[in-house]
């Protein structure tokens, strides 16, 4: 592969052609391999500092790649909107300028307001990564979750994906519908009508509000988590209703292909989304895209941090 | 010493052996010694991931495990009830099969609820650590008392301990009686009869309510902190009180044997269960307890993952 | 430069001589440009332990000692109020106690009473620097400032300095005046007469209450942050009031000396202590002094921790 790498940052998989997802994806095999070792430790990015900066709650994704950069050899610092200045009314740019007159390398961000990580991107000359911004994007996941597919099914192209939920609110939906269009996966969305955005047909995807045919025709099945309070908001009759009309139990999933992969981003709400059984069971990959997680980050904490002109060197993994 | 370690997790004191216990205890004195160190660090456990999963705030008894992890050069990630996913409504398992996924090697686990560490210890491969779950154990707590008792005393068999306060509630006692007993102390617990289990006595211990006695009696006495919310909930009449009856002072102490080891688990409430005086003299090892703290915690990190067969091998230390 | 470093701890610029306010600095600039190096670390402090104990807020204090501190190779653990037995009612000295008891090595201490780093330091053999107490010290903010104006102008030694703001409940303004006064800087403050110590030309410095003839005059305006409480409790009639009088604004500043050094500890309040494009202008060093601040705790970190005794070493940085 004679890809070269040459974004600043992540910011979404909008952003990426067909080719550079694919350098993430071989990048990140290399340094799965890493984590699967008795000593989980390359020197790659020793020396680099890596700023995680959540002004949302997350245990996995801050965990994820204070683990990725850990792993690679870099210095982590965490700070979260609680116990920070942030709490004087300092603007999150101002905290960012501050970070990167420290000499940091990269700030991780994580925040409530769609295009926070644009604007830090645009002024900043640290990488930014985008680690989920508003109900826009959340680039690593929807490339953790092409990493686990390909890794499960050997392909991308041509696989149809479902997704279902609550589409309108979703930043790993949005990514997600990028990433399968670049990498040639035709998508349905499925979800009721008032968590579907308005015209999403022209994202070059089809809407369904048949849960059962989806599941009869995808080869691969994403479930969104469905955040509750969108009920107090009115989003959604009722948690139980939609449990009942869009959950995906065993019964249902008699009807699907042999070798479906079940996917959900986490954390999930066991008997909502999706029954224990079949969160437990043998089509599901979600521990699978935990697993991967971890390499994808490495894989872009590695290209964007300036090692990553061309492919991983066998050298320095 | 020929014991090999061929436990998983570190659960209760209750499950090991006498020979079990013995062998941590000679792996903290090599131990002990790397924190004297000019270099406190040596490369034991590096490329290994430890994660402080803490739902209970705790200053010394995380940091105790994060400096523990450190010296061994494994890498530390913190995850704390508050700004986590956990908020979410995610189970104690879920978060923990998570991290899991995520190639960690150990949880350090801490919880109000007795029996989570088990819990997670059943499901996981990863090795689990209990830090101090609800009133039932704190495993390192009572290694670490009984390698100071050792240190000071020279041995532990034949000793007579007197544990003073909240035994009903204390999850330091239960571990540190199952310890004593194990290694052939004879134990006298002491308390207001509202704080002392029922039937405690099954236990192979004595009961007094007089605490004169019992530091006349005694080699080491062990005092328990007192919770204040104990008076709240009419377990006690009143904190004042508390102290009046079992309040360890200089004048009580001149009782006492002549070389009296006084512990306490900290943190201490001076002017309660002993006065300031006691705490900070000559007979107190409270502050040995927290240096052994270290120690131990790094010898029960190094058996559990994966090189503690047998002995500390000196190449490693 | 022959000086050597004697202290145990760095509590406040008063207690440095000129020769060891020199010797930081001179140290300090071996270490900045340890931070410009594609691999931003040095041994220097591998194996040895530093705590911050943060009992305030701060992202960039923090932050800054966390990063100096990796860059030097020691390890770090964060402790903050929230989150620690602190709210179980332990005195802070009894938790540093405890701390030291786990062999580490420094604790970098933020409090909001004045004088509490100092008790720490009466009492614990392990490092004690204050990062801030209360309305009295701040002496690595001190020094970073020093070193960020004999980098922009070449010297101290002459200067004239403005001090603009709430000197009374300042820890900056304390320090920095130290600093200069020793360094032979001469000084004028200038602020709401409310917000003025009673006396404080004692500490040989002027007072004025115009900020047009001190912008005239100085070499240097060093800007303090407005805290807005301030307002509510009656020391200031209003914010809008003081930006209008003491903030400095583009227009005000063409009356300034060409090469004027515009300075502000930050977080500032753009629109009252200053304007945006003053902030962001020519003369603001506001990002240098961050940049400075990593720098600057390197050198205190490495001078106290014992490898100190004489200037930096070529073969350990």
């Amino acid at each position: 592969m004679t890809t070269e790498w040459t974004h600043k940052d992540l910011l979404d998989v909008k952003d990426l052609s067909r080719e550079e997802i694919e350098l993430v994806l071989e990048t990140a095999k290399s340094f799965k391999e890493v984590s699967a070792r008795d000593v989980k430790k390359v020197p790659a990015l020793r020396g680099k500092t890596v700023v995680m900066l959540f002004f949302e709650n997350s245990t996995r994704t801050r965990a994820s790649f204070e683990l990725a950069a850990k792993r690679l050899s870099a210095d982590t610092i965490n700070i979260s909107a609680g116990g920070s200045s942030l709490s004087k009314g300092e603007t999150v740019l101002d905290t960012a300028r501050n970070l990167e007159a420290m000499n940091i390398d990269a700030i991780v961000v994580r925040h409530p307001s769609s295009g926070v990580p644009d604007v830090l991107a645009r002024h900043l000359k640290a990488v930014v990564i985008n680690a989920g911004d508003g109900c826009r994007a959340h680039p690593t996941q929807a490339l953790l979750d092409l990493f686990t597919i390909k890794e499960k099914l050997g392909k991308i192209d041509g696989l149809k994906v479902g997704i279902v939920g609550d589409i309108l609110h979703s930043r790993v939906a949005r990514s997600n519908i990028w990433g399968f269009n670049k990498l040639g996966a035709r998508v349905t969305v499925c979800g009721p009508s008032t968590l579907m955005p308005p015209g999403v047909e022209k994202l070059g995807i089809k809407v369904t509000n048949d849960i059962d045919e989806l599941i009869r025709e995808s080869d691969v099945l994403m479930l969104l988590r469905l955040q509750k309070e969108r009920q107090e908001n009115q989003f959604l009759p009722s948690v139980r209703e939609y449990a009942k009309r869009f959950g995906v139990n065993q019964e249902r999933l008699k009807q699907a292909k042999k070798d479906i992969v079940i996917m959900h981003p986490g954390p999930t709400n066991r008997g909502v989304e999706l029954s224990a059984e079949v969160a437990d069971g043998e089509y599901s990959v979600i521990l699978d895209q935990v697993t991967n997680g971890v390499a994808v980050r490495m894989a872009v904490l590695y290209l964007l941090l300036g090692k990553g002109k061309s492919k991983v060197e066998e050298g320095n993994v």
